[in-house]
């Protein structure tokens, strides 16, 4: 599926390896551009949605000094054509032992090949997955109103997946995502903090009575599992909303990162932000208005709200967002998901949800 | 479905409030008997194939002092007939939140109510996903030649979850799964430490070539992993293969808890241990057999190697792991399952996994 992406990728890794190859031949100095990666070289602009990067860029010419990161480069270039051609990916680790066989160039340890693939990753300015090159982490579940479409291994065929007929359980994620399909006629995303939430709305037959698709996030949203609804929320255009814990763990680490980004990738926010995801809450209001039993704000809250303020550009961008923060401070307190439990399991099924759905009190 | 399970329970916690109810009635001191949940209380049989609790229990005595967690009992076993009533699951904090609304019994924090629901846990004699009290944690993944039987939570009706037909994705393991139901002709079960072995056997397509049932544990496997793993495992006669990292954290902190329990929640260990399973790799031996790259053991490997060969009932039991745990202190190394990957992607596919199942180099 989805072969022509790929091999724009393909056609990519040749013309840089070509011309690699063609300064050589010609005795001259072969170079790799890149850009730098990190929150210097970043901006948040509302427009295109996420951190993006400023123009700065680092050469790495060919000398005696650079040559094993170099050569490291182009073999990882290579490693990526190959997996590409086979139709397989590899996780980072795999690469890294892959690479043993590399002799002279083999690396010293799994950081320094992981380097090198970021570098290969800004490079060819596409994110890791379309080089076939996978996380090994937990890409997130979904339930609801979707069809994933994918490919049966055996046989080639396409596969049909339905995500509302999972019962309790759910569909999970794979850790790459660049080629599934979707058919869906559902209204929303609701992106969940937590699994515990995602099994009541589960149990609630929440999707079922709104037409939407639930995912469960896990906390901060993996690589997948951004993408999955970065994908599926662009394709299909679905608005996005989303449910954390009201603390600054759920408003910055998990929704800043899932609609902008975040400043240590700056490279690959562009593939892996939501700019259309909203916040439905907990929000600092909802205490007062729902009468949510809360908990003291921690030490490690206050500073990351005070930093939030201080230094995060989206924030900065957003008076209500400074506002809902400098009230949560003013009250001194965090409020948990699972707190709207004390008004009955269902609440947050029947009531809450709803109404915050109905009155469109989202946050941006 | 399964509703005569939860009856039992539902007449057993009935029976027991109404031995409270008739003490009280006739002006006598009720009380409620559990046993003591500590490794003092606890011994490895292989016969069973668990750890096993012995005979000390403590009795809680109604007295002024022990007024409030009495009362707490009391409430949370009523919560717990209530959610099995109403065919709904609460995770540890909803119950939590929802014990706000006991008044003077309501709970200072969530470790009392955990404390108070691991009392009637152990009293019962049942784990707590029959008292519909649930973990809000991962359940693992599977794939491969299953079907999962469950109830559509919209209709009630039947579904049918078919774990071939995933594509590159798996079907998410619910936190409760007492009431799934399990069809399969498969040979056994392999289970996985990563997600990203899983993976890599799901894009090798192994179920399809060796009928068999993929379960990524994704680390230690929760409870919902174990207890999925037990059940279909006795539920269909099935082996149960395990394929973790060549460490310590492998050995003890995976395979030995799924296989025989832990000690801190010994009076769990009875329904959420696998006794059939069996490690099949990645072993001290497997280094040099298959020249596999390796890494230095830290200081925690090795502090956690001599712990378990001087403390470890299991370890104890069984020469040969005694035997394989001090061949890798020798060696000073430990390997990684994607280290296979040195030999190819698919190494791990052609030639390891068949050559291992074939001569059956199990350790027990």
């Amino acid at each position: 599926m989805a072969t022509g992406r790929s091999q724009t990728v393909v056609d990519r890794i040749i013309a840089e390896a070509g011309e690699v190859r063609r300064k050589i031949s010609r005795n001259g100095k072969p170079r790799m551009k890149m850009p730098i990666r990190s929150l210097s070289n970043v901006k948040y602009n509302p427009k295109p949605g996420y951190f993006k990067l400023q123009g700065k860029s680092k050469i790495r010419t060919l000398t005696v000094n650079t040559v094993k990161a170099f050569a490291q480069t182009l073999k990882m270039l290579a490693m990526s054509k190959e997996l590409i051609d086979a139709d397989k990916n590899s996780t980072k680790r795999e690469a890294y032992y892959q690479a043993y066989n590399w002799g002279e160039a083999a690396f010293g340890g799994q950081e320094e090949s992981d380097a090198v693939m970021d570098d290969v990753e800004a490079m060819l300015g596409v994110n890791r997955e379309k080089l076939h090159f996978r996380a090994d982490e937990h890409g997130g579940e979904v339930a609801g109103a979707l069809a994933v479409i994918d490919k049966d291994r055996r046989t080639g065929r396409r596969v049909n997946i339905d995500c509302t007929a999972f019962g309790s359980g759910a569909y999970s994620v794979p850790s790459v995502v660049e080629d599934l399909g979707f058919e869906t006629d559902a209204d929303f995303i609701l992106a969940i903090e937590t699994k515990g939430m995602f099994e009541r709305l589960v149990e609630e037959n929440f999707f079922g009575k709104f037409n939407c698709i639930l995912v469960s996030m896990g906390g901060v949203p993996s690589r997948a599992c951004r993408r999955f609804i970065r994908r599926l929320s662009d394709k299909k255009k679905l608005p996005v909303y989303v449910f954390t814990d009201g603390d600054p763990y759920g408003y910055y680490n998990i929704y800043r990162t899932l609609k902008v980004g975040s400043g240590n990738a700056a490279h690959l926010n562009e593939f892996f932000c939501v700019p259309r995801a909203v916040f439905l809450g907990v929000t600092p209001d909802d205490i007062v208005d729902y009468k949510l039993p809360s908990h003291s704000l921690k030490e490690v809250d206050i500073k990351r709200a005070n930093d939030a303020l201080k230094n995060d550009p989206f924030i900065q961008h957003y008076k209500v967002w400074q506002k809902s923060i400098n009230r949560m401070l003013e009250m001194g307190v965090r409020v948990e998901q699972q707190a709207l439990a004390k008004h009955g399991l269902d609440f947050v099924a029947q009531k809450y949800l709803p109404e915050k759905l109905k009155k469109r009190k989202f946050l941006p």
